[in-house]
């Protein structure tokens, strides 16, 4: 009687577990297909209509979907080109992540889902069989932003608990807008692409902090949005740098430290990263959204390329040309050139999504701390 | 000219962050008031039906959603109790996560939605003005599970890096399921809960590891799922402890590891803990579904209690009244009692949620260790 009771409440257990009515729902979605096509399912009988967004599609454009006689909406995509890309199901007006999918693209404000799809072998984004770093979740009450408490992530490369001597150079690497902390781990894959190429001896042991980039509250209105790189550049300095010089082991000086961000972190790491070339030797700008005013802002470091050369050792910018931030990185690389300022200019196919900066992080990390 | 495009970029960004079309939607759910109702919203002109669910209702239960002119739905529920609740939307049968809220409860299958009711002054779950211990994310190759790379989520204590020759005792503590790695941290809050026990001098400092329990695939047939336990056993043993002795710096022998989950990681935990109290010397078992061949299984230590209470010095077992595993944790508790084993039975008040298991947490983590 106790052993016919105990299975049924194991049966019970799943509802139990979800907080939700029991259901025998075992729809797929999404189903990844050896031909690299994949089909997005979602189980909507009584939507009137159901539409399908994919970050590799242009901005605002939709895919429709079809329901079947289960009230099932589906739509098979592709072949898609290896990577993780972002999508949402909008039905009827309500644009959503995919019910049925765990693998959830945390933001500031809403949801995504994501899909992977793998290339074989594995590409420099994908978890490989190498040893792994780890990404260690800190939490710090933050003077600079009125005591809030934000969440920290940072990377530290396979070994570091072994050698408690050894130093290792950082790079500060920031998410953009609407995006976490967790972003570039759960999204951008950072940390397997850092094990990666430490395994191929391609790049230099560092650690990876990886801070919230919203200083002001994502969504605030635009006039107190504008403060928010000059607040993150106060919590950057005075609470999450002090905490990893303390915590973890670092090594000391502007050599032995990058900046590098995508979009709105892009942004930042330009501001910051030439205003505090006491600081850091590099900047990456991934996709970035260049300061307006970098020209006159800057205008001292631009008159003097030979104090700035021998200071910011290596200026990285990349965008895809079908990003509309383009033309401002591609203005931002001939301003650098014309004032004899040492930089690259890495312009590759590709729109605003991680697909794309995945691919850069993979080619920045490699020239840093050299 | 440049200065104009590039404010009108910054003005398309969140939308170009968001991966969808731009939109000025500046709604607010959920909206905690200070009186401790909530309410909840959500835009969906086109529905005909949304209902709302949330954990402290009971399951299968929903609440009515009212529509307004401009087509957003909502319901305003409470006061409730400080806690962190799981909340779903039904729009026209699809149950899906808030779309506006990024607070999301990740599970190995479907979403939910996360609202805190913050208590004044704060709760033990809460984070506090204390020092903070971290969360480490690792990855990790499984020779238990064919090679599959699951990642295990370790909470370190308040000063953890400083003293490199201080060993610490270690708590295994496992989720539910459909749950994930994360679900102790993120919806658990189990670093805050340790974070301020250590503040108030209530606890010692521990290690937390929070493994990812299904070893079978969640979904998965029935007939497979029997094999779970033994299966993540395999696991826990094989590649799980490995990683955290060789790593961390833990201190030796059954006297300094404890094993404790929620429902089916309660389970888990009892079986694992009594087949090896040769390395456990504390179980918690959380509204556990505890192992229906339970009696028969460890008939062996039920027969002989003298062992069995030296060597589980603590068998700590929480079940909610409101919950249907209820009864089986009082049976349980009974048949111990029975044999004179040693333990101690919590029924209090609450259902199957992380309300009562944050509580639990809170009670049995004192009592390690001593």
């Amino acid at each position: 009687m106790w052993k016919r009771f105990a299975r049924s409440i194991l049966v019970l257990l799943p509802a139990l577990a979800l907080s939700q009515p029991p259901t025998a729902d075992t729809l797929v979605s999404p189903e990844v297909r050896p031909d690299r096509t994949v089909a997005f399912r979602i189980r909507a009988p009584k939507a009137v209509d159901v539409a399908f967004f994919g970050d590799w599609m242009p901005v605002g454009s939709q895919e429709k979907m079809t329901k079947d006689a289960e009230g099932v909406w589906s739509v098979t995509l592709g072949p898609l080109d290896p990577s993780i890309y972002l999508y949402t199901f909008t039905v009827d007006g309500v644009t959503i992540a995919d019910p049925v999918n765990p693998r959830i693209k945390l933001r500031s404000r809403t949801s995504a889902s994501m899909v992977e799809v793998p290339a074989g072998p594995p590409a420099l984004w994908q978890e490989r069989d190498v040893p792994h770093g780890a990404v260690e979740i800190n939490w710090e009450k933050s003077k600079a932003l009125n005591g809030e408490t934000r969440s920290i992530w940072i990377y530290t490369p396979p070994g570091y608990e072994k050698d408690s001597n050894r130093r290792y150079p950082v790079l500060y690497l920031f998410h953009g807008s609407n995006d976490t902390a967790a972003g570039w781990t759960m999204a951008g894959n950072a940390n397997f692409i850092v094990d990666n190429l430490l395994a191929e001896n391609k790049a230099l042991p560092m650690i990876v902090v990886m801070p919230y980039g919203h200083a002001v509250a994502f969504g605030a209105p635009r006039e107190k949005q504008a403060k928010n790189t000059a607040l993150f550049e106060d919590y950057l300095l005075n609470d999450v740098m002090p905490l990893v010089e303390s915590k973890y082991r670092v090594a000391a000086g502007r050599q032995n430290r990058a900046i590098a961000g995508l979009s709105m972190g892009g942004g930042q790491s330009i501001a910051i990263g030439f205003s505090h070339q006491d600081l850091f030797s590099a900047v990456g700008a991934f996709s970035a959204a260049v300061p307006a005013d970098f020209e006159t802002r800057f205008a001292g470091f631009l008159s003097d390329p030979k104090s700035t050369n021998a200071r910011l050792k290596l200026i990285w910018i990349g965008c895809g040309r079908q990003d509309p931030l383009f033309p401002r990185s591609q203005k931002f690389a001939e301003e650098l050139e014309a004032h004899h300022i040492h930089r690259t200019f890495r312009a590759s196919e590709g729109a605003h999504t991680y697909t794309v900066w995945r691919q850069y992080l993979g080619e920045f990390v490699p020239l840093l701390f050299r």
